[in-house]
């Protein structure tokens, strides 16, 4: 059987489960690909942390060139996050030989084209199905599964800490802050969660899918984005009554042959697949022609399930897949669609109000609307006890531009019985 | 670019779709795959069959000869169905070493391991990504992005058909009869739907997957198998009242090192992803360690889904990936689990009595169950208008070995008071 040595760089949560994954279970592993993989090298910052595995004697190291030097050493797997070191350790690997696996989402959404261009071009190759979904085989549906299909949308829930903080808002009625302090006590968001929580992490993931399924690179700024902090349990809550759920939602849509991209809190009806991926799972849907509409779920982050790609890439690698066929993430200007602006989309919209609750508040705000060829699907005005305070009027619309909308909202501003904020959440059909 | 020749054999309606999407997107298929794809023989029984596409003229022909003596075509795909023609054909297209697709799935259930055999000690690869789940690219899923895990469980939603009655049953209330009527007239279901409805299509799609990812090659005869004609509609309507919903469900799951097999109506909670899956959907979920559970849903049938499998299977091939690896399909010994016996099994169940509306009848039902070791999670009694009319009485058990429930069962039958049908039906958690 032949041998694939394999070098580990980062032995944070990812690479203790890579590592744990092709030294516990390399017997299964050498039965199903046909290969025994041995883990060489495993370069991390830091040789004191503890890391709840124990390695082989003597594989542990803080120098990388251990790693460049080694003929033994066929492939190089990448899980310490960042960019600018990550790009030139992979580059360094790339010269000295070796396939590359890597996790590394904000990298490949950086500079993947130029770093495939730069393996392909010297006879290597890159693996990265870790890098935009987790456990989730989305890289290699998309590259390999669906080629004969024209994609028209892909559609994700990318972020998993979004996610579990939105399922916990919804689930138990609590604040944001209060669900992100259980996000951080279970461990399922960092100290510093802005990334996650702000729309970055699925933006990455989003612009990585978006050059697999489309062939065109956009860039960061190109991606309409809005985090999920500003949520407020009561917009989840009245969501949930008009039978919709509020999700952390990464879309690109094909509209007039252009691409309409953004990660944004949006609202779900209850029937739709997506809308039933709870916790801290992530779910991609892609609709292609002629296979229609097809839905993944699974987990998108985590040890376990990140080795599980990782793990896969390896093999690939070592099998040679990954190297045939066009490569992959090249910026294909030949066939990539334009990217829209957002002030041409049309959708429908939850909007939330603050009015004074007087007879004409209710009329002052279809009228406006109104005026601005925006139509109402429903309108429900709440409750609330106390006299004299304002009330929430939630209005769902029909499609209208996005223009539209907030030309309307402005005049709005305008009236002295609508008080901020004026919440604004698109809605998905 | 490079030219790959491609004959068809089979023109009904995936068929059709390939030849279509061959056709009608050559240079989109060019564009994404390096290669240009001639469509040069289309082999059929019946040349005067209208079929609502035009080929190119002269490729459509009855003699299959054509295909075997010409060097120009690289890979056949075969689309007709049926076993022993079908087996046929592809090994002599092997001997005249073309690369083989198929959508087969009865074929690959009957014979898989020894065309693969075939195939593969003559330098030939057979895909078959179309033959377990239509659009669904599960077979990839097992065969190449999962080989790191050890997979536990599959639980399939396998036949589109019955999935598409079950769905009308419930959301119409109507019964099995009425429901299999609307979908013969839209297309779901064949004049003849036997093997759709009594479980066989989807025991042979099970069959597949269970080799694909267990390496186990398993006789139709060891999966336990009922069909959903035998349901009515009240069952669904009690089930929907206690939290679930009944599906036609294909499962393998590993217990105590022993594989569990079956495909048959089963009681899925409501929030469970494959709860969610209706009308002529599919849905595969497989659950790996350290991947986790995922869940996969999309058409499993049909033109265009499964001419997208196809399609890419054609690209893989061109591009030389299917070689690659371990052949699939392949009986391991070495490696596959036993297969347990359903005596063995241990579930929760769904019971429904009709039982006289006597004082007694609903306690000597909870006794028997209870002299046979089975606990009772809920136990329901349906009123029913008329004097002395036998009501219905649902019962949910905790967990219970078959054996115990039979024996319980036969002696409920010498109880008097309780009539026939006792429908039985397990819950899956």
């Amino acid at each position: 059987m032949k041998k694939i040595g394999v070098a580990l760089f980062g032995m944070g949560t990812v690479g203790t489960g890579v590592a744990r994954l092709l030294l516990e279970s390399a017997d299964h592993l050498a039965a199903r690909s046909g290969f025994r993989f041995e883990l060489r090298h495993v370069v991390v910052r830091d040789l004191e942390l503890r890391r709840g595995l124990t390695l082989p004697p003597g594989i542990m190291t803080r120098d990388p060139e251990r790693v460049f030097d080694d003929d033994a050493v066929h492939i190089g797997i990448e899980v310490m996050g960042g960019i600018e070191h990550a790009a030139t350790t992979i580059r360094r690997l790339i010269d000295s030989g070796k396939e590359i696996v890597t996790a590394n989402k904000a990298l490949l959404c950086d500079q993947g084209p130029e770093l495939v261009d730069y393996a392909w071009s010297r006879g290597r190759s890159i693996a990265f199905e870790a890098a935009a979904a987790g456990g989730i085989p989305i890289v290699s549906a998309l590259r390999r599964s669906l080629t004969g299909n024209v994609v028209h949308r892909i559609e994700g829930i990318l972020n998993g800490t979004s996610n579990f903080i939105l399922s916990r808002m919804t689930e138990e009625d609590c604040s944001y802050g209060e669900a992100l302090l259980q996000a951080q006590a279970m461990g399922y968001a960092e100290a510093d969660p802005t990334f996650d929580v702000d729309g970055t992490d699925a933006a990455q993931k989003l612009a990585i899918l978006v050059l697999l399924a489309f062939g065109a690179r956009v860039p960061l700024e190109s991606i309409h984005r809005k985090g999920i902090d500003s949520l407020e349990r009561a917009d989840l809550a009245y969501a949930a009554d008009l039978g919709y759920t509020i999700k952390l939602l990464a879309d690109a849509t094909l509209v007039n042959e252009a691409l309409q991209l953004s990660v944004r809190p949006t609202l779900i009806p209850l029937g739709r697949p997506l809308a039933a991926v709870g916790g801290a799972l992530n779910a991609v849907l892609v609709e292609g022609d002629p296979v229609g509409p097809l839905c993944f779920t699974g987990a998108g982050a985590g040890s376990g399930p990140t080795a599980s790609a990782i793990v896969a890439d390896v093999i690939e690698t070592a099998i040679g897949s990954i190297r045939l066929g066009p490569p992959p993430l090249i910026d294909r200007k030949d066939l990539a669609p334009l990217i829209s602006s957002p002030d041409d989309e049309v959708r429908r919209y939850y909007l939330r109000f603050k009015v004074d609750d007087r007879p004409h508040a209710f009329a002052d705000i279809a009228h406006v609307l109104g005026n601005h060829g925006i139509s109402l699907a429903s309108i429900v005005q709440k409750e609330v006890r106390g006299i004299n305070a304002p009330v929430p009027v939630i209005v769902v619309t029909h499609e209208t531009s996005l223009k539209a909308l907030r030309a309307a909202e402005s005049e709005l501003d305008g009236l002295d019985t609508i008080h901020p904020p004026l919440v604004r959440i698109p809605i998905v059909d």
